[in-house]
């Protein structure tokens, strides 16, 4: 009873484990890379299911490859697309960095697959071939910067932009609920004039408008396909129509904008388009950071904090201790948006390497572009649901807060003075009393006049939300 | 004789040198800031000068400043755009978070010279006076946000873009040149099929372009100003026609694109248009760095590296080598990008670090970004004028190592079939043959075939630059 | 049939898989945190159960714990140690920022087996309890610090190290071999004077050395445990000889360097002790990135690049060029090495952010930690087995291009002086010529004279490997 | 009347200002090289005089250098380090990757003036020669990297270390006399258990005192120098005591702990030592970020933040705001411990871009090392005198909130047990009361035992500071 069965490639045969698709490479590769544990993300393997696709279909479209196998290929690929064949793609990132080992292992598998629909088997006696079939009018050079586009663009608009839409409306509806709750102001961390909790909200529903902006803006470069360029980008080997073609054929089975790139070479041998693309997420990390800094410090305390806003209590934060809701979403935000910033750093170092005709960091650049897409995304979707969507004002602290504040002095200076309008903040310093007490105690203006002239809601200026 | 006059803040007096313009805030920022050798520089200075400037005119328009004293400022603010008082601004990059102190430092420069364009003294008796009039209407808080990104607006659209031009126009005419030039294509830093030359550098051009159009798709948020906002956001203490005036005044003043910030609280509380361009910047800075490596790479030599390409001599490589030409120019380029990506880890943790009302890592995002910018823009002039245009090809090399390359074979795939051109190439590799002296042992084929089929510029392709 | 059963936490019941071991407050965070796939790894589960095994111990030891009791964790705690329970440790790092969530986790799942193991029930009803046994005289606040550093301290240790002498031996072994063969040197990529292949490996080896005496250095910092801190660094709650004793029984059960932290609060506070030892791990990056690409440089080719050694050939380079050997395992390399410099900066932000008593950026620092030394560690393995291990050199191309080099020409200087040395050399550049050619067209010297003067072999100095 | 004088290098004659010391390759340096305004730094100008003055006392001891020559050498660089010649140093940080150009421009203002001293003239009729005389036994690739080990292990010892003992100094003293001043702690940056505002700041002193000592683990290797090894490291045209005495001269000079290093080929392909020594900067860089947020947030106020401490008012932070202390100097602190994490990221990308026998990002790196340097001394210097030495506790805020807390509830566990603890903190919580009047209300202990029982003074534990 065999458990393996015997795959060639050009450096002689190897044993592969019977009830795998994947063929000799595939198997080389997991006997050369054991290195750590990530693996290549499912959005790239579908990518480069999608990239098979549609590269099988114009191939039979052209009269490149003979309908029943183009067919049998597009069959397997859509197999793969509905996760069928999960555990045939367990290559590493850790591998060629120009992931020419995945595109083999997916180029087998759809080969054995493609053949055993056709009635054929798997292995060497297979009807269709991983690279003559397969891979026709491809190279790896082009058939992963393809993959890479593809899984980005689909990942970028149809799970980090939706995640971003989400928490920007979930913040917008607090900045108009919140809009007229005046509260103290704070810059360097000290008392400031003041503003409404909706104003203060407001400022992070722009940033998310603004990264909103950015990584959309930064789509159309990604959008641009490598595929047509074969080996070094002269497109050696390929129908003159092909690139042009299986972009449009990648873009309808995608509904993404995709369109063929206008210089291969730029193409194969740079990782740009993501290293630019990274920079928006790591704009929109640099923001994370600070709403849900924001966030974390505006509820804490209980006593002994800040404690402007309430946050959801999600999960025990003290066994004796009612009250103390430890921001744990957002940490996860602000633990995670770090990692973004260090994987930024790869992205750069990985982009920036690459030599003549190819760029071979690609792995580590996908792995760490679709892992920084995932986290901002999910970390988006869970600091919306478990943590903003349920923030509420502290009413009482903000007012208390507000009326403690020395800072609403600013509203007497055009009614008595710069000068006894200093005098009375610094005796209300310096005596530890309200601003109030110290004025009437100055004797300055009445206690009508105080309420009258030091109204906090007519500070908030017209910076409406 | 008194070589130093008194002035006073709220703190009290301080001896200031007689012959500056300055006055107490500076000189107490010069005495508790020595920190390294970074001042505030040039650009950021006059980007304030030019805020200060269409403040005044503004204020003026709006009588909230009396037309004597508003020209006078507006004056004295020409002079510092003139350059008439470079030794006035002292200050380092590390003062407080808010860029305050530089705030003063120009409110205190301009009130002191105003008041002496106006016949008065400078100092305590001064006639114009440093926060009532030069810094009406304005808080640091949306002053010195406002001057970054005035400053950045304009040294890139006015310094980088330029550069960036002036270097994609000579790669493109290299480009252009060489696009008959075939030369052997590198993958892995393998040999791998051929390319022309042209191509291969027209990779570099499409690098730049991309990057042209990130850079220009990173202004519109920059060119959105802070001022108007105050010191939280709200624009306490503001005209209502005032933020949308001053904004105005200096898009006119400048010649560029800027508008008033819809949201003053993401304006103050982050740095997020800057964090975001300079997601640009490393994205130039990436591809750069791949050219210069490329460029340094294929003129390695003299003898035993690559040799594809000359560049100038610029200075003695060695005393005794001729023809060692260090690709100097290159070296420069590519410890610059390292720079910047340096640079950009500083911009993201301080743009990550806002906390409230405002970001205070201020001084810090600045002076990196500007000193990118400057490294780019600067980099890229020497680089194009000292190596890029002087690129030539050894065309001899390129040849020789054309035809020395196995990697031709595949052209004879169509014609004697895959197995045996394997083999020609094989005993080629093994023995040290060129191919053709292996296929004609061989005997597949005669001289005449291989030389009509075997032919490099039939290899490189549609992608016509 | 019931699939679940219910658990309590101070927020009331949940339902639990009945088939898990773990708790209510794990359970709740699974359902708060659906963030991408990093799990916490098993070094660090490993590294808890070790911590809570030795708690147990103590507090047995001590009288604060019934030896039952105490006895059946230590018997759990082994059983988690074998990985008998891999599935019960489900949590994210992207949870709440001390760890609390995998500390409860590892509480939880000790206290229902513990009490199965005495023959009670997992569940409400069990006989151990999670915080008041498992978690006695502990604080999340100090047991997560101290198995991050019990983690690294035994991953470092037992893992990266031994594979960095690995490759030190290996390398070493290869400098020793090639003592003898002499070639080129490269400066700026340019012809320099020659030395021998061995010399330029015994650089590689003095550098891995270098970083061998970084790394252990790190460790007697990390080797201190915050165990005993409690909940704020005070100890509160614990037992005046409960610290001590405890690192000392972590210290015998991982026959490792560990001591109790002289100072709590900074064990709490702070990532430092990985900040620091994150910083030998990037040095050490920075290493086996200019070896991993010297490496790929030197066996560029096989005809158009420098070849002067040959490396494995693990996997078809390409199907039909013979003699394309892609050096994937350099590839793999320098693309971890960039990993590890991108956690290095995530690593920095996390351990730069704590706030008073509590750094809760830890998940985040011990999941780059432990990833950055896998990925140093079997790279290490795999580029040693199938990569340094198998270099050769090729002896033919390093004597053609030292003998076509024009650097030779330095060792005529002291025989017929600089000019005509130069005009030899100036000549055999232009021309094309070799040395002994252009030397003997111009005549200065005669055939034997340059046979005798010009010995690359004399020239490679006393720097002996 | 010439203001320039002509001088000449191999690639011919050069007009050079004539009352510069400098020659014709720092002439073309400055003409190819209009990059920013980054400087080769004062530190290594010093450090490079030092190395020649070493090197021609070693020539001239070792018969290589003529006596009179050799002193006449000495004495120019002694000038050089008197700083007597600061202006003729003017060559930018963005040259040759090697900093030949940096080394040349030494050797031609020493031979110009060592000409001069003995009598001679400057220019191409003088009596020392740049590179025969004062670069004797030298090369640029092995004098170059000397030189920033050189200044490295100076600036570390003499200008950072001793800032940093004092700050350590500054805050041991603080802590030991706030030793008894019972505080709320906060984890989460919420509320916990109480520990002394003594026993916090001890946490600061011990996260100095560790990067202290990684900081001093990390000189042995900076302290190593690269002097012999000439061109590629074999050290041709070297004596074979050059190296180990001129390293000896080294030390002897500066009192410092250099030694030549055991393989230059390491020395010179490599800037491992100073990669590891930012490795050491960068968690020094880590822990004063986390020191200046505590204090800023522990400072934070007056009215509406935490204000447990009070900071030095060292300029006005409001015009019209009493009390309003902008912690400028942890503003300063922050800023630049961001700019030496990107510092980081420069050093390290630098670091990993060595190829073959030569490392060319060597100004780079020592730019960005001894900027950090300088940064982190002068940052701690400021923040020492102006920030750490003035800081007072504010005793009543401090009191006022220990008191508000609710976390001392936990001292009653013991006494009425953990639900009726519970009860009395929920009670309290949802009330807005005392902890002591929630429990007189609810009965369950009187006002004696609640004052008994409740000490917080009793909950600081034992890790004294």
């Amino acid at each position: 009873m065999a458990s393996t069965r015997i795959e060639k490639d050009s450096m002689g045969p190897i044993d592969v484990p019977a009830d795998k698709l994947w063929g000799a490479q595939t198997q080389r590769s997991l006997e050369h890379f054991h290195i750590s544990s990530e693996k290549m993300p499912a959005a790239l393997i579908h990518a480069l299911a999608l990239t098979k696709r549609a590269a099988a279909s114009v191939n039979m479209d052209l009269g490149l490859l003979p309908a029943e196998r183009a067919k049998a290929i597009i069959a397997a690929a859509d197999e793969v697309l509905a996760d069928k064949h999960s555990a045939e793609f367990p290559l590493s990132i850790w591998q060629t960095g120009s992931g020419t080992q995945t595109n083999m292992n997916m180029n087998e598998v759809l080969a054995n697959r493609a053949s055993e629909i056709l009635g054929g088997v798997r292995g060497e006696e297979r009807k269709v071939h991983p690279n003559d079939d397969v891979n026709k009018s491809q190279s790896s050079n082009d058939v992963f910067p393809t993959a890479m586009h593809v899984a980005a663009v689909i990942e970028l608009r149809e799970t980090l932009i939706p995640q971003l839409k989400v928490l920007h409306k979930t913040l917008s509806d607090k900045a108009t609920a919140y809009r007229d709750i005046v509260k103290i102001g704070r810059t360097h961390l000290q008392d400031a004039t003041p503003l409404t909790l909706g104003q203060e909200i407001s400022g992070w529903v722009a940033m998310l408008g603004h990264s909103l902006t950015h990584i959309e803006n930064s789509i159309p470069h990604i959008a641009e396909l490598a595929l047509g360029g074969t080996a070094v980008g002269t497109g050696l080997n390929t129908h003159p129509e092909y690139a042009v073609r299986v972009a449009k054929a990648l873009a309808e089975l995608t509904q993404q904008p995709f369109v063929t790139s206008p210089n291969k070479f730029e193409a194969l041998a740079t990782c740009d388009a993501l290293v630019h693309g990274h920079g928006a997420l790591k704009g929109l990390a640099a923001s994370l950071m600070k709403i849900a800094n924001d966030v974390r410090w505006l509820s804490s305390g209980p006593r002994c904090g800040i404690g402007e806003i309430a946050i959801p209590e999600n999960e025990p934060g003290s066994s004796i201790m009612p009250g103390k809701v430890n921001p744990t979403q957002c940490e996860a935000m602000t633990m995670l948006c770090a990692q973004v910033l260090g994987n930024d750093v790869a992205v750069n170092i990985g982009g920036a390497s690459g030599n003549f005709e190819l760029n071979v960091f690609r792995p580590l650049v996908i792995h760490n572009f679709l892992q920084s897409v995932r986290l901002l995304a999910d970390g988006m979707s869970g600091f919306n649901e478990h943590c903003a969507a349920g923030i509420e004002p502290n009413r009482d602290r903000i007012t208390q807060l507000l009326n403690e504040s020395l800072m609403l002095v600013t509203a007497l200076n055009t009614h008595i003075g710069y000068d006894k309008a200093a005098e009375i903040a610094k005796k209300a310093h310096k005596e530890g009393l309200t601003l109030k007490a110290s004025a009437l105690k100055l004797g300055y203006l009445t206690e009508e006049q105080f309420d009258e002239w030091v109204r906090p809601e007519a500070m908030v200026g017209s910076m409406k939300v």
